[in-house]
């Protein structure tokens, strides 16, 4: 079904939310934010959100790691019925952007005044939900509130989590009066929809409307640490050498090739990146001792994640015999790749062909709630352009028309979700 | 011209320095020592030579930026006429070795005591130098106090260099009470010997007690930085990334794979070596953006230096080509090649036949006082093994005989350039 919405007060909203944080700058381009979980910033912006949910009829909950939701039962549904729901987050990264995160929790918001304004009222119950710490820049590792709220994580645990001064996140909560009871419960949803920034130029270079993710990639961290012997780089002669950094650069490199390997042969999706590398003794003149470095391997299909695992031990034991350096490698970290739910992709592209907009399917490379979510109940995750791709940087963008294309579908997938019988009677009288 | 030593006072004073800022450790193999100059521990060790030199029978004397020297004219000597010198200096890097510096100074010391328990009373004066601040740990960029007693330096651009606590020179000297007048002015000796551990393994290799080096090795520093672009890692496709880091590695193997080719080709002293890196953002997530790395290029002659150099300018313009980054390369730091002088070698090859020590010709791939001592005089660098060729560390060793195998070559070699004619006449009696 199609369901307008106010493109200008879904940007009102994210603009107010963006002044929460916001880092200052003389850059025309740029519009950056610093929401981290817990801080004076981050109590605005749910403060903020909270009066919006309720200036749009919902009824607002905090649970016990800081999830905000808000309710709306309209007249006539079942209040017991599984709702459906949508959101996402409001922190962000440190110098972050103002849409990721926000468009999704604002789009949902504006999803509901949208059927309010339509005169709509569903059978089910809707839902927006707004979770604590996404981007892990704060307090653990990311995904944090639907990890304790999907089970993937003990809420003891998550509260027990400290910031870099040391504060938990109990504490931190309590002191900006998010910390609430109990736990929001995905598996009792019907449904959830998350709307986000692709971050990516998918969209932007087909010229695209809306991704529809067909699956979120899983991530595996390898950590891997090349041990040499440091010495001295004048008085060490080139053949006496075991140079823990020349090691390590073969070994970035290798990872680079495997993933272009299966790329162009097997799985256009794969990555393979070694994003952190530190050198010890790490002085101009000392032949490096110790070279530690991080693994992101990602991909849709398990099968091509292993393929480069396997491509990087190999590359460390061709290290150990041809240079004698000695290595480890441990995996930290892995998620397997997530599906979404096939019938909310049905919907989500029927709602863009109702709005006459275009959508494609596409996967997402980064983790988002719906990821968790996804272990708990059927969900989609959805996807508007960003300008160059750019994400996690203040020159992170989405034009606003942009924004309200992709709520306007989502708009239209929720409210088909939230049985809307009577919507296609308003289609014709709104736009 | 032979002359004995007393290998257990030599051992004895290079054991009572190694007190003077001892890094205790549960390793037997390890004899760690933190002499920065402007400690307590560095005063300590001044005090020691202080008295060792007067012990002696040398006048001691300390300037303006602290270097010290004893100063001993023989009976029936020149007063006036240019002294013999030699010495090293008695700082060390954190957790250094006990022989880096200390045997050069205490050799130097022995030498003079060998003389005079041999009756020998030569036409010149002789002078023991201990440097300030050779390490450069501490205060600037290395033999600072031979640079200032050269002119390569000004003193008081030295005096004026701060610790990492802000102190200056100049306030770390007279708290410790070694600030002194004047300038040791090695443009007034005859020649100088330094004596020093090798800190690399020919000697060892080669089984030989003495090496005498023909030329200490340029140096120039490179400071490169490869602007990429920083990205998601897991949202950006492998073809769509500029990865700062993946380039890096590269110049990293092609600065190791010229300095490779030229010791196989022109030059088997040669050595390139990629020393230090930091990654930005340096987080395992996202693409690196930024990397910054610290390039050491070293020979013994100046041709083979430049080829080094160059290929780094051309990994650097390839890597622009083709993978999009953008580079800078500074060299904030070279000096030349220097040779050692041929007469002081010559002398102390002899010094070795008549003392029957094995000794062979090498060069030297670090930097020592000697290099700045022969801009103003002849010259002579000697080295006594290192056990596996390892130094600035703990596990620096050299077996007392070699320090004092080492120390009688240099006892006869400045005996000889005092015009110590009576000496042959000792030989026969005193071993």
């Amino acid at each position: 079904m199609r369901l307008p919405v106010d493109a200008d007060r879904l940007r009102a909203d994210i603009e107010a939310n963006a002044a929460f944080g916001r880092v200052e700058t003389d850059d025309p381009e740029a519009h950056g934010r610093t929401n981290r979980t817990g801080t004076e910033a981050n109590r605005k912006a749910r403060d903020h959100l909270v009066e919006r949910l309720r200036d749009a009829g919902l009824d607002v909950t905090v649970d016990a790691v800081g999830n905000v939701a808000g309710r709306w039962v309209p007249n006539g549904a079942d209040p017991d019925a599984a709702p459906v729901a949508a959101g996402s987050h409001l922190d962000s990264v440190p110098d972050g952007g103002i849409f990721d995160g926000p468009l999704g929790v604002y789009a949902a918001v504006e999803a509901v005044r949208a059927m309010r304004d339509a005169g709509i009222e569903p059978d089910r119950p809707v839902l927006v939900s707004s979770f604590t710490e996404e981007e892990g820049s704060t307090f653990g590792d990311g995904l944090l509130g639907s990890s304790v709220a999907t089970g993937e994580t003990d809420a003891e645990t998550a509260l027990a989590l400290e910031n870099d001064a040391g504060e938990t996140l109990a504490n931190a909560l309590s002191r900006i009066g998010y910390r609430g009871e109990g736990l929001l419960d995905p598996a009792g949803w019907d449904c959830f929809f998350e709307l986000h920034v692709e971050q990516d130029t998918v969209l932007e270079s087909a010229g695209v409307d809306v991704g529809v993710v067909t699956t979120i990639t899983g991530i595996t961290h390898c950590v891997v640490e090349i041990m040499g012997e440091a010495n001295h780089a004048g008085a060490t002669a080139m053949d006496d050498r075991t140079d823990a950094l020349a090691a390590a650069s073969e070994f970035v490199l290798d990872v680079e090739s495997a993933a272009n390997d299966i790329v162009e042969t097997d799985s256009e999706t794969a990555v393979g990146t070694v994003g952190s590398l530190s050198v010890s003794p790490n002085a101009t003149n000392v032949v490096p001792g110790r070279v530690a470095c991080g693994v992101d391997v990602r991909d849709v299909t398990r099968g091509s994640m292993e393929e480069i695992a396997s491509a990087a031990h190999e590359s460390l034991a061709r290290l150990e015999r041809n240079r004698g350096v000695e290595t480890t490698l441990n995996r930290p970290f892995h998620v397997d790749p997530t599906g979404m739910s096939d019938r909310l992709r049905t919907v989500a592209h029927d709602a863009a062909a109702d709005a006459g907009r275009s959508a494609i399917d596409l996967h997402s490379g980064a983790a988002h709630d719906a990821m968790r979510v996804a272990g708990a109940t059927d969900a989609a995750l959805l996807f508007a352009p960003s300008r160059d791709g750019v994400s996690h940087n203040p020159r992170e963008w989405t034009d606003w028309a942009d924004c309200a294309a992709a709520t306007e579908v989502l708009a239209g997938a929720l409210a088909e979700m939230a049985g809307a019988a009577g919507a296609t009677g308003t289609e014709a009288g709104t736009t």
